[in-house]
């Protein structure tokens, strides 16, 4: 059997990120930039104050000068186009445009204005407390580097440089076919189909669900109907070697390429990955839990991808684990987890093993193939799914 | 000035969560639950098993039994009525609920099977590798607490216990008031209206954008407009004490009762806490990095406790920080900072302090009042922002 690392890789060589498309700034939410994005503008367009202050020639400073007389007001956002001349200076806010010939601020708590006299009790130095133009974003520079996906600081940003177009990846479309005649005649709610489905969204896809019943020609009837209509195939149960799953078989009959059946991990077994017609297929398996955890590690940086993310994981952390957890080494073990507010990871025991572990946890944990026992306040790595 | 968790306090006092409504299981996704869900049936439905394997009865195992006459075959998902007789046993998959009378599973791998006798090579205790009916979750029993967000996998574990509609609570409705004449004429791009209005949407909220010049009038009609359509009003820039700063006065003149205005925190202080109109007021600082840190701070946990969720934070962990930080102490510090692939943070510079800070950070660093200089490798608080 291939190792966790060999399947993932197997899977992510198989998908490239799908075509790109030109969308104004609000549409690119949640989708990932197709090329780095070069800014028009710079930012600050302008140098500007870092303090509340008064505004001079750093010149005079050098040559000594501690008084000037205060000939404007400069609020942020305001510019004004008049230079200030020797021997004045301009009263500015946080944020506000230098004036011309002004390259210094200092600081207000450090002057004593009397009427329209500023005496600056400490010597100042040219350049202080100023923020150059430019100096967060070039003109010209970079923004952005490709694959970010765009959130909605990101977007500002872009909309700070006053970017208005920006070239994306498409959404992927996804099919969700959850087998089963018990799910297919009503008998047990589809709930991984629920998750899976919502599941892919989240991932900035676009998911349609279908259900289909124990039989080789229907799923594979199913699996060549949603190949042709989407960019990657999820199927729910069925991937195993029993007499019911038929999921291996329908590929079989339908040419697929079968890369993985099978990874040494638990819960998650059975995960099956195939590549049908130049498109991912992949086979989670139906125990709710071993489909969510297959979903994470395999499907999710999978459809990332697609979707054009560079970094298609989880954010990542070591941290203690509230409890001991037992086991055996020999297959990766992932733990539905709790992040508590002292920062140690909670594993949600057995009673909660297949619907509500993954329900209420806040991280997966994952315990590499060599692990055994493992005693609490030990760190283990935890993959962070994101919290309300 | 009061501490930041003085104002969070205050804000937090000052909002409760909005009416709840009954909605269908789909609708749900991105709500908070606003009451404890109890669940209409258990999970798993059945006793089932934990292996693939023979089911017996346990009583039989203990009388010393080891030979047993296979006699049906139990995949996935299939109910077998009929009950195990006295020395039979039932071939049955992982998941697959047991028959009635049998209470135990020998796993496949320690049994040999020659025809259809099954001989196991070791005794067996009765109960050994079965999963207990309602183990997960108990029929009546709670399936989520109050409070909780339903994500993709919450809404699997109600679909799964048969929840079909839920009580939860309404999405707040947030106006977002951008301030300054600059962005009023279109001279400045209103970015921090665009991120701030695409995090209320994050957080559950249903954000409108507005904007408005800086004139104490019509900032007051604006705020007093907005607080007569929503369940709170966001305003951006404004809200310091310079001269064109209209927030406080407009609130002052509208008869709002001002509980925070000023924080000992870097970047973010001129953030404001008013109560008008029994609806909570936040007045976001103008400069964007310091809008997006009292976003965090204070409007993100605001919102999410008017959407009903129960602990409205980021994620929390300690993680060493990637290079030394050099500081005063006297005011917390927020520090946009980049998760590594190693799990150490790495604050995003000066350089880009003001808006591709934000744009590029995982995680939000705070630095406590008392700390100074902060050396590399020293752990420090990362509020986690979500990542791909």
């Amino acid at each position: 059997m291939i190792s966790i690392h060999e399947a993932l890789d197997a899977v992510l060589a198989a998908v490239r990120p799908l075509q790109s498309e030109e969308v104004l700034l609000l549409q690119a939410l949640g989708r990932a930039a197709a090329e780095r994005i070069v800014s028009p503008e710079q930012v600050p367009t302008f140098a500007n104050s870092a303090m509340d202050g008064f505004a001079v020639a750093g010149a005079e400073l050098d040559a000594g000068r501690r008084e000037f007389r205060v000939v404007v007001d400069i609020p942020a956002g305001r510019y004004v186009a008049e230079p200030v001349a020797p021997g004045t200076a301009a009263r500015i806010m946080t944020g506000a445009p230098l004036p011309p010939g002004a390259d210094a601020v200092v600081r207000e708590e450090v002057v004593d204005l009397r009427g329209d006299v500023a005496s600056f009790r400490h010597p100042a130095r040219p350049g202080e407390n100023v923020r150059p133009a430019g100096e967060d974003v070039e003109q010209g520079g970079e923004a952005l580097p490709a694959g970010v996906r765009l959130g909605p600081r990101a977007l500002a940003l872009l909309a700070a440089v006053e970017v208005e177009e920006i070239r994306v990846r498409r959404r992927p479309r996804v099919v969700v076919i959850s087998t089963g005649d018990e799910i297919v005649r009503g008998r047990t709610p589809d709930s991984n189909g629920v998750a899976v489905a919502g599941l892919v969204a989240e991932a900035g896809g676009d998911p349609v669900r279908r259900a289909v019943g124990d039989r080789r020609e229907e799923v594979e009837r199913e699996i060549a109907r949603a190949l042709a209509s989407s960019d990657a195939v999820l199927t729910i149960g069925g991937a195993s070697v029993g007499e019911r799953d038929h999921v291996p078989a329908a590929l079989a009959a339908l040419g697929a390429d079968v890369r993985v059946h099978g990874v040494p991990m638990k819960p998650g077994k059975p995960f099956l990955f195939a590549v049908a017609g130049g498109k991912p297929v992949l086979g989670l398996p139906g125990s709710p839990s071993a489909c969510l955890v297959a979903f994470e590690v395999f499907a999710r940086p999978a459809l990332l991808r697609l979707a054009g993310v560079a970094r298609p994981y989880r954010p990542v952390v070591r941290l203690p684990v509230a409890e001991a957890v037992s086991g055996k080494p020999g297959r990766a073990r992932f733990l539905w987890a709790a992040l508590e507010p002292d920062g140690r990871v909670r594993p949600l025991g057995r009673d909660a093993a297949q619907v509500r572990g993954p329900a209420l946890a806040d991280a997966l944990v994952r315990l590499p193939e060599d692990a055994g026992d493992v005693a609490a306040g030990e760190e283990v790595e935890a993959w962070l799914l994101g919290g309300a």
